[in-house]
């Protein structure tokens, strides 16, 4: 299990220092980026003792469907410039691990070839809702003949956000997404500017009716915007600051959390990501309200070292983690997780 | 654009220690120096999303006159031992950008020559008054006639902070200055002592009624002399530490926004500087109530390492940023930005 | 006495590296391990003056039983690992200085041998209640044979914790222990295999039952589990988070004492530890409500030192820093310790 | 000026290491005598504007005498160690800057040759009660002689604080004091053996009444204590830690002073120290209620680097700050301070 501890140290070695930190970094001064993680980690758990804890839970319900326990790998674009696996080693790495995939828009591999290495694994495909709706369209027609069981929006990304270890390294992505916009590699600027700034609540509608697919907004950090998901009709919704790489110094996912859970007040499903490093961090979420949790970065760090079966390690220590948290909380069953489990420093 | 974020580094390594000690330095311990920078760092922003963000406005109102965005060049002294650009690289920066223009009483370019440079670009004169009201006299008369708006008269310099940097270099600044005060080079203390210590309200008012222009305060922390500001009848005032120059310690312009803003109650324009390094850092300064920012050190360093272009910059990835910040947030206008687009950490 | 501050540091330049991880590592990122020590490091204390403290009394009560002054010697594994001297080592060095000593369920020495090393010093015996009954029953034999006082059932180990350096090192520890549960070095996943996580407060009450002695929990953190342990009739609980090594981001002891101490409110006796490293730590906990402290690493560091002598030394130490904070806090007996002697930073 | 900033650096280097660590060090892990330097710090001034500042007023009025500005010379024992001109050093510079002079008992100086080279200046002589009071007595009847104002009776050591930099480096202190109560070189051990723990609020009382000289109590914390002085009838007290050299982890006199100087309530004077190293802390302390500050260890790092001039700079350099932060204020009398110019940071 070591090595997944190691993986991040690593990747930062093996990997091109552009691509690299396209990957690891954030917006701005990256202050969001590490109070994404620091924000899960001041959070303080309170254990029980002696409620016998030999058989442990750690399923959650979502989307109305049992999942063997909370974890989400978090959409990832340009996977094939972390290893040749890409993908579809994230995809199976997911499947092998019972962890509900979800597939991004900007995919290096065709949506339907994930598909079909999956099997009748769960995954979701998220969408970017760009200026040309007919490449939107098509990656919900992929969705729908790959078995996608839910689009998730992101909504965080009118526009793309400052990240300036991009600017500085003057990163041109060289492997072609599927969404095959424009000819050759896109700077950061060509990429950004595909999406639409005008998206309102009215087009998310829009888009869930045309699809028939349920929906999940992603990149919510407001009640307010998470009321008005509620009464937008859509399946769940994402606290979510796009791991730190959209606008700088906004709240984290773990500090937005309780009250987007308190305003949706279980009336849809609430997931969060952001920082998620310990299988404890999806303790925590679930103490706080949340359904479920997605985890970007350390997925991709173990697929840069070893390709499916180092996202697979990974993913297998964050469900080992949860599991003995789960013993060590006094808490066997991760749906019983509730605000009383969670304490503070004096 | 990453050059830009490089400026403050390599302005450290291309000026002769001493000015650069001049330029960069606070009073004491710079505590506040580092505080200024810091305040802004820690507040979060709250975004919302899905508001159609196509059309961003980042215009605000000032002295009655609309301004393309709240960014304001600050007024700062010695421009000549930064880069030979000196004031008129700045000014002509300024107008180039759209941020209004503040020119230090220390100029080293006579006001009336930096006006010419700046055409019909928007233009503040900074106003110290010295011991010898001649010399005070004389600058107002030259804003008279360089076609400046509006005088800044600075509140916070009854007398020098103790600046320990400038101590240690036994710095003498070595370009004069247009206020031909003395002869020679001059020394920290003998700058210093020309300011006038028995300041008070009463003398501002006889300032703005001699001179005919509107006057802005620049300097005020405390809410009760921001009441005293409006019932003196000044147009403005800018809550400001001096970039942590005079006493250290004191509260940092991010912190006494607030307070201040909701004592003067929309009844005259309230700015902000200090610390000021993103777009974003204005974005919150309006949300707290702020109409306008002020930038300092940032342009300087652009200034020191590429002139007048590099200042420019400077400005430029201000506003851009603020751009992003308004499309992130899910503001689409400066004006509209409030209390509810800040929150706290847990 | 400089020599006990260096034990630390000494410790883990004399240990084989693997060995070193076990003894001082946590779970996680350790950031339980740290809290401990800093939890009680930010309790600020508030002294009182010319009281008159030319003697000193630092005894407690505890299970009825004056002792001299409130620090016991927490239960620690595999001391073999440690130094020859092993158990006996730091039994002997708790009869010498007055503290009560609590010999592991993991000892690598008889705990009759160390029985008689301790002649007639107080010492209690820490079960872990292994899913194999025969030996933990056989602990109890041991116990009672041994005339140890008390039985200490350690109820935050329903299964270990996440130690990575253990995991790293692939650690294995060589030194068979007492109960000899597998043939041969175990790894840290066999060891904690023995444990029994299907533990609840029925096979508490049945041991006590069953063994005659006073039985003292270890672990709780929760003022309601503090409830259930009065109402379960044991004599004593231990305010313990297993000096880290369990759940990681777990409530200090120092910050879960006060709560629990009011719950309990005198019935039982309140024993805390985790980052006790100062004599004034103790009379920190003693001015939460704690009737006495156990200390772990520091003895041990004592131990790999020095063997016998170096464990003395550091009990000893921490004695005498009590006495002299008693002294300095003007409350010359450390049974009168509330309250009223701590304060906050402002 | 910058060399005052140096010399603490300095000194560091030009004293014998024991020596330097005897001076410098505090009790413990040193968390307090940090700490007295950082709640200084993080103290927020909030300035005012425009009052007319031209004429300051530093002057305070203590035990019914005014005095140019509020610092005291802390009593600080063995400046024999710290440079030849040891006490009629640090005594003339106080004399040369109006500061008062606190002798410590623990002078390394007749307390007549000091006054005599004081001429009329301010002096007060500092009282360790003995178990020998004898050498207490002659201490007072040397005070009488010598026309020391008054006696500060410290009642912070009962017996002497942990302090392991002296434990580490065996440090004996070579230069016989004037209290010759052992012959020869004394360790620590045997210094702190001479104070007398039995020491009580009768004993202070009775000195008082015995000297006929106005009580002064060093090192109350406790706003209860606070009272007990005002009952004992003493002129004036002095919240204090010993500057972090006896209990670690006490309150710092900035934190302790403002309730202190609520329950006093100008019935006597109040004075602090512990950590002052600005003028503007001393600014800040006459906000929080303190009639006057006491510094110690710059003082001593003066003396040691360059002798009375050294002395003298700094007290003066500390002087100057004061007058500086009242210009800045907005207050230019000091004895105007108050808790208006102190705010918090958000
Ligand atoms: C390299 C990278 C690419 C990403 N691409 C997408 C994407 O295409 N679509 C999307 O909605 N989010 C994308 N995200 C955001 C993640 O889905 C997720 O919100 C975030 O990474 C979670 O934070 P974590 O990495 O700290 O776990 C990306 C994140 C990273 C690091
Ligand atoms: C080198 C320098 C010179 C300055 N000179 C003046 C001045 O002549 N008049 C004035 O009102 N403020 C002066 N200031 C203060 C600035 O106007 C402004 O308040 C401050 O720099 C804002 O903080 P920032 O540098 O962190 O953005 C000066 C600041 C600097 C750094
Ligand atoms: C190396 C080691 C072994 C331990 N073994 C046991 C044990 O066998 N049984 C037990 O109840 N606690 C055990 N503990 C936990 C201690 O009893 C105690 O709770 C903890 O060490 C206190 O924290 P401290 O080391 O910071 O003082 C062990 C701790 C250490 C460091
Ligand atoms: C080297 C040294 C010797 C001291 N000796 C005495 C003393 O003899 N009597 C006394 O009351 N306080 C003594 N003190 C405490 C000081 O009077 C004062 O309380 C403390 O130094 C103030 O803190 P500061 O050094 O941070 O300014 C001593 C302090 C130091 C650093």
């Amino acid at each position: 299990m070591s090595p997944v501890n190691d993986f991040e140290e690593r990747a930062a070695q093996l990997l091109d220092e552009a691509v690299h930190g396209y990957f690891a970094g954030g917006a701005g001064d990256e202050i969001t980026l590490r109070d994404n993680v620091e924000s899960w980690r001041r959070l303080v758990l309170a254990p029980r003792v002696l409620v016998g804890v030999e058989e442990r839970d750690s399923s959650v319900t979502l989307l109305g469907r049992r999942r063997p326990h909370p974890f989400l790998v978090a959409p990832m674009a340009y996977q094939r410039s972390a290893h040749p696996d890409a993908e579809i080693g994230t995809a199976t790495a997911a499947a092998a691990t019972g962890a509900t995939y979800v597939l991004s828009s900007q995919t290096t591999t065709d949506p339907r070839e994930v598909a079909r290495a999956m099997g009748d694994a769960d995954r979701w495909l998220q969408l970017y809702v760009f200026k040309d709706r007919a490449v939107t369209d098509d990656l919900v027609q992929a969705a729908r003949e790959g078995g996608y069981e839910a689009l998730v929006i992101t909504v965080d990304f009118p526009t793309g956000g400052r990240r300036e270890r991009d600017e500085r390294s003057r990163h041109v992505l060289e492997h072609p997404t599927y969404v095959q916009l424009t000819q050759g590699p896109v700077t950061p600027a060509e990429r950004h500017a595909m999406h639409d700034p005008s998206l309102t609540w009215d087009d998310v509608a829009a888009i869930g009716e045309a699809s028939g697919l349920p929906l999940v907004l992603k990149g919510i950090l407001d009640p307010g915007d998470a009321e008005r998901a509620v009464d937008a009709g859509v399946a769940g919704l994402i606290v979510s600051n796009h791991g730190g790489r959209q606008l700088d110094t906004v709240l984290s996912g773990a500090d937005a959390l309780g009250p987007v859970a308190e305003a949706v007040d279980g009336r849809i499903d609430v997931l969060v990501d952001g920082g998620i490093r310990r299988g404890w961090d999806a303790a925590k979420a679930l103490a706080l309200g949340a359904d479920a949790v997605l985890v970007g970065r350390p997925v991709l760090w173990g697929l840069v070292c070893e390709g499916t079966a180092g996202a697979q390690q990974v993913i297998q220590q964050l469900v080992d983690e949860l599991d003995n948290a789960l013993a060590l909380l006094g808490c066997p069953r991760a749906a019983d997780l509730d605000a009383r489990f969670l304490t503070r420093r004096r």
